[in-house]
Protein backbone atom coordinates (compact mmCIF):
# COMPACT_ATOMS: atom_id res chain seq x y z
CA UNK A 1 0.00 0.00 0.00
CA UNK A 2 0.85 3.49 -0.56
CA UNK A 3 -1.33 5.49 1.50
CA UNK A 4 1.13 5.36 3.96
CA UNK A 5 2.77 9.21 4.82
CA UNK A 6 6.13 9.94 3.33
CA UNK A 7 9.45 10.34 5.70
CA UNK A 8 10.91 13.54 5.06
CA UNK A 9 14.85 14.03 6.30
CA UNK A 10 15.94 17.33 6.82
CA UNK A 11 19.51 17.63 7.22
CA UNK A 12 22.81 19.10 6.37
CA UNK A 13 25.81 20.67 8.09
CA UNK A 14 25.94 22.07 11.20
CA UNK A 15 25.19 25.97 11.14
CA UNK A 16 23.97 25.77 8.01
CA UNK A 17 20.34 27.01 9.54
CA UNK A 18 18.02 23.88 9.08
CA UNK A 19 16.30 24.88 11.98
CA UNK A 20 15.48 28.22 10.35
CA UNK A 21 14.40 26.46 7.39
CA UNK A 22 12.08 23.92 9.16
CA UNK A 23 10.77 26.90 11.36
CA UNK A 24 9.67 28.85 7.74
CA UNK A 25 8.39 25.36 7.06
CA UNK A 26 6.41 24.79 9.83
CA UNK A 27 5.07 28.93 9.43
CA UNK A 28 4.34 28.62 6.13
CA UNK A 29 2.50 25.22 5.63
CA UNK A 30 1.93 25.05 1.24
CA UNK A 31 2.06 21.52 2.32
CA UNK A 32 0.84 19.30 4.80
CA UNK A 33 3.52 17.28 7.40
CA UNK A 34 3.77 16.71 10.93
CA UNK A 35 7.66 17.79 12.27
CA UNK A 36 8.88 14.86 14.60
CA UNK A 37 10.41 17.06 17.58
CA UNK A 38 14.24 15.40 18.24
CA UNK A 39 14.84 14.44 21.97
CA UNK A 40 18.29 15.60 23.83
CA UNK A 41 20.43 15.95 26.29
CA UNK A 42 21.82 19.14 26.02
CA UNK A 43 20.40 22.77 28.46
CA UNK A 44 17.74 24.21 27.52
CA UNK A 45 18.44 27.38 25.74
CA UNK A 46 16.45 31.07 26.41
CA UNK A 47 13.44 30.78 24.98
CA UNK A 48 12.67 27.24 24.06
CA UNK A 49 10.22 25.04 25.52
CA UNK A 50 9.89 20.96 25.95
CA UNK A 51 8.17 19.31 23.81
CA UNK A 52 8.46 22.11 21.52
CA UNK A 53 11.60 22.79 20.72
CA UNK A 54 13.08 19.20 22.13
CA UNK A 55 12.45 17.00 24.20
CA UNK A 56 15.00 17.71 27.05
CA UNK A 57 15.97 14.60 28.80
CA UNK A 58 18.89 13.44 30.99
CA UNK A 59 21.61 11.23 30.09
CA UNK A 60 19.96 8.74 31.94
CA UNK A 61 16.66 8.75 30.33
CA UNK A 62 18.15 9.02 26.96
CA UNK A 63 20.13 5.86 26.90
CA UNK A 64 17.00 3.83 28.61
CA UNK A 65 15.20 4.92 25.08
CA UNK A 66 18.38 3.67 23.12
CA UNK A 67 18.45 0.08 25.46
CA UNK A 68 14.35 -0.19 25.00
CA UNK A 69 15.12 0.29 20.67
CA UNK A 70 13.07 3.51 21.01
CA UNK A 71 15.24 5.83 18.79
CA UNK A 72 14.88 5.81 15.47
CA UNK A 73 18.09 7.63 15.40
CA UNK A 74 20.81 9.39 17.34
CA UNK A 75 23.94 10.60 17.95
CA UNK A 76 26.30 12.33 20.56
CA UNK A 77 27.39 15.66 19.53
CA UNK A 78 29.96 17.83 21.61
CA UNK A 79 28.85 15.99 24.51
CA UNK A 80 24.97 15.66 24.33
CA UNK A 81 22.78 13.08 22.80
CA UNK A 82 20.59 14.56 20.30
CA UNK A 83 17.92 11.80 18.53
CA UNK A 84 14.63 10.72 17.14
CA UNK A 85 11.93 8.86 19.21
CA UNK A 86 10.70 6.22 16.78
CA UNK A 87 7.34 5.64 18.19
CA UNK A 88 5.32 9.43 16.88
CA UNK A 89 7.21 8.75 13.45
CA UNK A 90 5.38 5.52 12.99
CA UNK A 91 1.89 6.92 14.01
CA UNK A 92 1.91 9.20 11.99
CA UNK A 93 3.22 7.71 8.86
CA UNK A 94 0.97 4.61 8.98
CA UNK A 95 -1.84 6.94 9.76
CA UNK A 96 -0.78 8.63 5.84
CA UNK A 97 0.58 11.86 7.77
CA UNK A 98 4.30 13.14 5.93
CA UNK A 99 6.61 13.21 8.72
CA UNK A 100 9.48 15.90 8.51
CA UNK A 101 12.84 15.31 10.81
CA UNK A 102 15.58 17.82 10.82
CA UNK A 103 18.56 16.13 11.86
CA UNK A 104 22.12 15.86 11.93
CA UNK A 105 23.99 14.12 8.95
CA UNK A 106 24.74 11.14 11.28
CA UNK A 107 21.34 10.59 12.29
CA UNK A 108 19.88 11.11 8.53
CA UNK A 109 22.50 8.30 7.50
CA UNK A 110 20.84 5.61 10.40
CA UNK A 111 17.45 6.38 9.38
CA UNK A 112 18.14 6.05 5.76
CA UNK A 113 19.39 2.21 6.32
CA UNK A 114 16.00 2.18 8.34
CA UNK A 115 13.80 4.14 6.17
CA UNK A 116 15.24 4.17 2.45
CA UNK A 117 11.77 4.81 1.36
CA UNK A 118 12.22 8.77 2.87
CA UNK A 119 13.34 11.49 1.24
CA UNK A 120 16.33 12.62 2.11
CA UNK A 121 17.31 16.26 1.75
CA UNK A 122 20.39 18.09 2.30
CA UNK A 123 20.61 21.80 3.32
CA UNK A 124 23.86 23.30 2.25
CA UNK A 125 25.70 26.67 2.50
CA UNK A 126 25.92 28.68 -0.99
CA UNK A 127 29.47 28.82 0.43
CA UNK A 128 32.20 27.52 3.07
CA UNK A 129 32.77 31.29 3.76
CA UNK A 130 29.04 32.11 4.44
CA UNK A 131 29.42 28.90 6.54
CA UNK A 132 31.55 30.17 8.99
CA UNK A 133 30.07 33.03 9.14
CA UNK A 134 26.84 31.42 9.97
CA UNK A 135 29.01 28.78 12.53
CA UNK A 136 30.82 32.11 13.97
CA UNK A 137 27.53 33.95 14.05
CA UNK A 138 26.09 32.17 17.09
CA UNK A 139 28.30 33.98 18.97
CA UNK A 140 28.34 31.62 22.02
CA UNK A 141 31.49 29.41 21.18
CA UNK A 142 35.60 29.77 21.36
CA UNK A 143 37.70 29.40 18.38
CA UNK A 144 38.62 26.15 18.55
CA UNK A 145 34.91 24.95 18.77
CA UNK A 146 34.25 26.58 15.82
CA UNK A 147 37.72 25.75 13.85
CA UNK A 148 36.27 21.63 14.84
CA UNK A 149 32.73 22.55 13.43
CA UNK A 150 34.49 24.03 10.20
CA UNK A 151 36.17 20.58 9.97
CA UNK A 152 32.98 18.66 10.63
CA UNK A 153 31.18 20.64 7.91
CA UNK A 154 33.60 19.73 5.11
CA UNK A 155 33.25 16.44 5.43
CA UNK A 156 29.57 16.44 6.04
CA UNK A 157 29.63 18.71 2.56
CA UNK A 158 31.19 15.28 1.33
CA UNK A 159 28.43 13.09 2.66
CA UNK A 160 26.27 14.91 0.49
CA UNK A 161 26.24 11.78 -1.80
CA UNK A 162 24.41 9.92 0.41
CA UNK A 163 21.12 12.19 -0.08
CA UNK A 164 18.54 12.31 -2.81
CA UNK A 165 18.47 16.40 -2.75
CA UNK A 166 20.82 19.54 -1.91
CA UNK A 167 18.90 22.56 -1.71
CA UNK A 168 21.08 25.59 -0.99
CA UNK A 169 20.23 27.87 2.31
CA UNK A 170 20.67 31.28 0.32
CA UNK A 171 17.40 32.83 1.26
CA UNK A 172 15.29 31.32 3.66
CA UNK A 173 12.06 31.68 1.47
CA UNK A 174 13.37 30.08 -1.49
CA UNK A 175 14.97 27.14 0.11
CA UNK A 176 11.58 26.74 1.98
CA UNK A 177 10.13 27.00 -1.38
CA UNK A 178 12.60 24.29 -3.59
CA UNK A 179 11.82 21.75 -0.26
CA UNK A 180 7.75 22.13 -0.71
CA UNK A 181 8.37 21.36 -4.56
CA UNK A 182 10.28 18.45 -3.77
CA UNK A 183 7.33 16.82 -1.25
CA UNK A 184 4.76 17.59 -3.83
CA UNK A 185 7.42 15.97 -6.81
CA UNK A 186 8.31 12.91 -4.12
CA UNK A 187 3.99 12.05 -4.05
CA UNK A 188 3.95 12.00 -7.99
CA UNK A 189 7.36 9.26 -7.31
CA UNK A 190 5.28 5.92 -9.30
CA UNK A 191 6.87 3.67 -6.27
CA UNK A 192 4.60 5.98 -4.39
CA UNK A 193 1.23 5.91 -6.27
CA UNK A 194 1.37 2.78 -8.62
CA UNK A 195 -1.18 0.72 -6.48
CA UNK A 196 -3.94 3.78 -6.69
CA UNK A 197 -3.46 3.56 -10.37
CA UNK A 198 -3.77 -0.59 -10.36
CA UNK A 199 -6.85 -0.12 -8.44
CA UNK A 200 -8.66 2.45 -11.03
CA UNK A 201 -7.55 0.25 -14.08
CA UNK A 202 -9.54 -2.95 -11.56
CA UNK A 203 -12.46 -1.06 -11.05
CA UNK A 204 -13.25 -0.37 -14.26
CA UNK B 1 30.52 16.65 -15.09
CA UNK B 2 27.05 17.59 -14.33
CA UNK B 3 27.16 20.93 -16.38
CA UNK B 4 24.58 18.65 -19.12
CA UNK B 5 21.03 19.69 -19.83
CA UNK B 6 18.75 16.89 -18.68
CA UNK B 7 16.62 14.73 -20.41
CA UNK B 8 12.92 15.15 -20.22
CA UNK B 9 10.65 12.30 -21.56
CA UNK B 10 7.01 12.79 -21.27
CA UNK B 11 4.67 9.58 -22.25
CA UNK B 12 1.83 8.25 -21.50
CA UNK B 13 -1.18 6.19 -22.88
CA UNK B 14 -2.12 6.79 -26.90
CA UNK B 15 -5.36 9.97 -26.45
CA UNK B 16 -3.97 10.87 -23.01
CA UNK B 17 -3.31 14.57 -24.31
CA UNK B 18 0.60 14.46 -23.70
CA UNK B 19 0.71 16.95 -26.90
CA UNK B 20 -1.56 18.97 -25.76
CA UNK B 21 0.45 19.26 -22.62
CA UNK B 22 3.39 19.70 -24.00
CA UNK B 23 2.01 22.35 -26.08
CA UNK B 24 1.02 24.08 -22.88
CA UNK B 25 4.20 24.00 -21.65
CA UNK B 26 6.43 25.41 -24.54
CA UNK B 27 3.56 28.72 -23.97
CA UNK B 28 4.16 29.12 -20.31
CA UNK B 29 7.47 28.65 -20.26
CA UNK B 30 8.51 28.65 -16.64
CA UNK B 31 11.51 26.45 -17.01
CA UNK B 32 13.89 26.57 -19.95
CA UNK B 33 14.07 23.82 -22.02
CA UNK B 34 13.76 22.90 -25.82
CA UNK B 35 11.63 20.38 -27.59
CA UNK B 36 12.68 17.61 -29.15
CA UNK B 37 10.64 17.28 -32.60
CA UNK B 38 9.59 13.74 -33.62
CA UNK B 39 10.22 12.30 -37.23
CA UNK B 40 7.03 10.48 -38.28
CA UNK B 41 6.30 9.35 -41.62
CA UNK B 42 2.52 9.72 -40.96
CA UNK B 43 0.90 11.80 -43.11
CA UNK B 44 0.38 15.69 -42.12
CA UNK B 45 -3.19 16.70 -40.21
CA UNK B 46 -4.66 20.25 -41.47
CA UNK B 47 -2.64 22.70 -39.75
CA UNK B 48 0.64 20.76 -39.35
CA UNK B 49 3.51 22.39 -40.51
CA UNK B 50 7.01 20.03 -41.35
CA UNK B 51 9.68 20.83 -38.63
CA UNK B 52 7.56 22.26 -36.40
CA UNK B 53 5.01 19.61 -35.29
CA UNK B 54 6.60 16.85 -36.57
CA UNK B 55 9.32 16.34 -39.29
CA UNK B 56 7.46 14.56 -41.85
CA UNK B 57 9.46 12.13 -44.25
CA UNK B 58 9.03 9.02 -46.77
CA UNK B 59 8.74 5.43 -44.95
CA UNK B 60 12.15 5.14 -47.18
CA UNK B 61 14.12 8.14 -45.60
CA UNK B 62 12.65 7.12 -42.05
CA UNK B 63 14.10 3.43 -42.59
CA UNK B 64 17.95 5.19 -43.57
CA UNK B 65 18.14 6.89 -40.11
CA UNK B 66 17.23 4.12 -38.66
CA UNK B 67 20.14 1.92 -40.03
CA UNK B 68 22.38 4.70 -40.04
CA UNK B 69 22.00 4.64 -36.04
CA UNK B 70 20.18 8.07 -36.64
CA UNK B 71 17.25 7.15 -34.48
CA UNK B 72 17.47 7.56 -30.05
CA UNK B 73 14.05 5.62 -30.18
CA UNK B 74 11.27 4.60 -32.76
CA UNK B 75 7.86 2.93 -32.87
CA UNK B 76 5.37 1.69 -35.83
CA UNK B 77 2.53 2.54 -34.85
CA UNK B 78 -0.85 1.74 -36.96
CA UNK B 79 1.34 1.59 -39.99
CA UNK B 80 3.55 5.04 -39.35
CA UNK B 81 6.98 5.47 -38.16
CA UNK B 82 7.62 7.78 -35.22
CA UNK B 83 10.49 8.71 -33.95
CA UNK B 84 13.64 11.16 -32.22
CA UNK B 85 16.31 11.65 -34.09
CA UNK B 86 19.48 11.53 -31.97
CA UNK B 87 21.45 14.27 -32.94
CA UNK B 88 19.49 17.15 -32.06
CA UNK B 89 18.70 15.51 -28.59
CA UNK B 90 22.77 15.08 -28.28
CA UNK B 91 23.86 18.39 -29.24
CA UNK B 92 21.76 20.18 -26.77
CA UNK B 93 22.32 18.23 -23.61
CA UNK B 94 26.17 18.80 -24.28
CA UNK B 95 25.53 22.64 -24.83
CA UNK B 96 23.28 22.24 -21.01
CA UNK B 97 20.03 22.81 -22.08
CA UNK B 98 17.48 20.64 -20.87
CA UNK B 99 15.28 18.94 -23.80
CA UNK B 100 11.68 17.81 -23.61
CA UNK B 101 10.89 14.27 -25.51
CA UNK B 102 6.83 13.70 -25.89
CA UNK B 103 7.05 10.30 -27.20
CA UNK B 104 5.14 7.06 -26.90
CA UNK B 105 5.84 4.30 -24.50
CA UNK B 106 7.32 1.90 -26.37
CA UNK B 107 10.16 4.59 -27.27
CA UNK B 108 10.20 5.84 -24.20
CA UNK B 109 11.45 2.55 -23.06
CA UNK B 110 14.19 2.52 -25.99
CA UNK B 111 15.00 5.82 -24.58
CA UNK B 112 15.61 4.95 -21.03
CA UNK B 113 17.86 2.25 -21.98
CA UNK B 114 20.16 4.66 -23.59
CA UNK B 115 19.65 7.42 -21.79
CA UNK B 116 19.05 6.00 -17.61
CA UNK B 117 19.91 9.31 -16.33
CA UNK B 118 16.81 11.20 -17.73
CA UNK B 119 13.42 11.99 -16.35
CA UNK B 120 10.36 9.72 -17.14
CA UNK B 121 7.39 11.37 -16.83
CA UNK B 122 4.12 9.38 -17.21
CA UNK B 123 1.04 11.18 -18.21
CA UNK B 124 -2.02 9.54 -16.89
CA UNK B 125 -5.97 9.70 -18.08
CA UNK B 126 -7.89 10.37 -14.64
CA UNK B 127 -9.54 6.61 -14.87
CA UNK B 128 -9.90 5.06 -17.63
CA UNK B 129 -13.63 6.02 -18.64
CA UNK B 130 -12.54 9.50 -19.60
CA UNK B 131 -9.16 7.58 -21.54
CA UNK B 132 -11.95 6.65 -23.77
CA UNK B 133 -13.59 10.31 -24.18
CA UNK B 134 -10.71 11.57 -25.32
CA UNK B 135 -9.84 8.82 -27.62
CA UNK B 136 -13.56 9.00 -28.84
CA UNK B 137 -13.75 12.49 -28.90
CA UNK B 138 -11.07 12.79 -31.40
CA UNK B 139 -13.70 11.50 -33.88
CA UNK B 140 -12.06 10.18 -37.11
CA UNK B 141 -11.27 6.59 -35.89
CA UNK B 142 -13.92 3.54 -36.00
CA UNK B 143 -15.04 1.80 -32.90
CA UNK B 144 -12.56 -1.27 -33.52
CA UNK B 145 -9.55 0.94 -33.89
CA UNK B 146 -11.12 2.69 -30.64
CA UNK B 147 -11.49 -0.68 -28.87
CA UNK B 148 -7.55 -1.38 -29.89
CA UNK B 149 -6.61 1.83 -28.22
CA UNK B 150 -8.33 1.08 -25.55
CA UNK B 151 -6.72 -2.02 -24.77
CA UNK B 152 -3.40 -0.91 -25.69
CA UNK B 153 -3.97 1.76 -23.47
CA UNK B 154 -4.01 -0.58 -20.49
CA UNK B 155 -1.32 -2.11 -21.24
CA UNK B 156 0.41 0.97 -21.29
CA UNK B 157 -0.59 1.93 -17.92
CA UNK B 158 0.75 -1.16 -16.49
CA UNK B 159 4.10 0.35 -18.04
CA UNK B 160 3.83 3.24 -15.63
CA UNK B 161 6.37 0.94 -13.47
CA UNK B 162 9.32 1.86 -15.44
CA UNK B 163 8.48 5.86 -15.49
CA UNK B 164 9.90 8.16 -12.41
CA UNK B 165 6.74 9.93 -12.14
CA UNK B 166 2.82 9.71 -12.82
CA UNK B 167 1.11 12.71 -13.29
CA UNK B 168 -2.42 12.83 -13.98
CA UNK B 169 -3.86 15.06 -16.81
CA UNK B 170 -6.93 16.25 -15.24
CA UNK B 171 -6.68 19.99 -16.09
CA UNK B 172 -3.72 21.03 -18.63
CA UNK B 173 -2.37 23.98 -16.08
CA UNK B 174 -2.78 21.78 -13.34
CA UNK B 175 -0.80 19.27 -15.03
CA UNK B 176 2.08 21.07 -16.72
CA UNK B 177 2.54 23.01 -12.74
CA UNK B 178 3.33 19.31 -11.49
CA UNK B 179 5.56 18.55 -14.45
CA UNK B 180 7.49 21.64 -14.10
CA UNK B 181 7.93 21.12 -10.46
CA UNK B 182 9.39 17.76 -11.35
CA UNK B 183 11.72 19.32 -13.39
CA UNK B 184 12.88 22.15 -10.89
CA UNK B 185 13.10 19.36 -7.77
CA UNK B 186 15.06 16.72 -10.13
CA UNK B 187 17.95 19.59 -10.79
CA UNK B 188 18.60 19.80 -7.25
CA UNK B 189 19.06 15.52 -6.77
CA UNK B 190 22.47 15.31 -5.76
CA UNK B 191 24.09 12.94 -8.50
CA UNK B 192 23.14 16.24 -11.30
CA UNK B 193 24.69 18.33 -8.32
CA UNK B 194 27.32 17.56 -6.54
CA UNK B 195 30.29 18.04 -8.77
CA UNK B 196 29.40 21.52 -8.28
CA UNK B 197 29.76 21.71 -4.47
CA UNK B 198 32.66 19.75 -4.59
CA UNK B 199 34.57 22.72 -6.49
CA UNK B 200 32.91 24.74 -3.92
CA UNK B 201 34.87 22.89 -1.11
CA UNK B 202 38.28 22.67 -4.00
CA UNK B 203 38.05 26.66 -4.04
CA UNK B 204 38.14 27.47 -0.36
Amino acid sequence: MSSKGMLIVLSGPSGVGKGTVRQAMLEKSSVQFDYSISMTTRNMRPGEQDGVDYYFRTKEEFENEIKNDGMLEYANYVGNYYGTPLKYVNEKLEAGIDVLLEIEVNGAMQVREKMPDGVYIFLTPPDLSSLRNRITGRGTDDSATIDRRMETAKSEIEMMKHYDYAVVNDEIPLAVEKIEEIIRSEHLRVPRVIDKYKKIIGDN
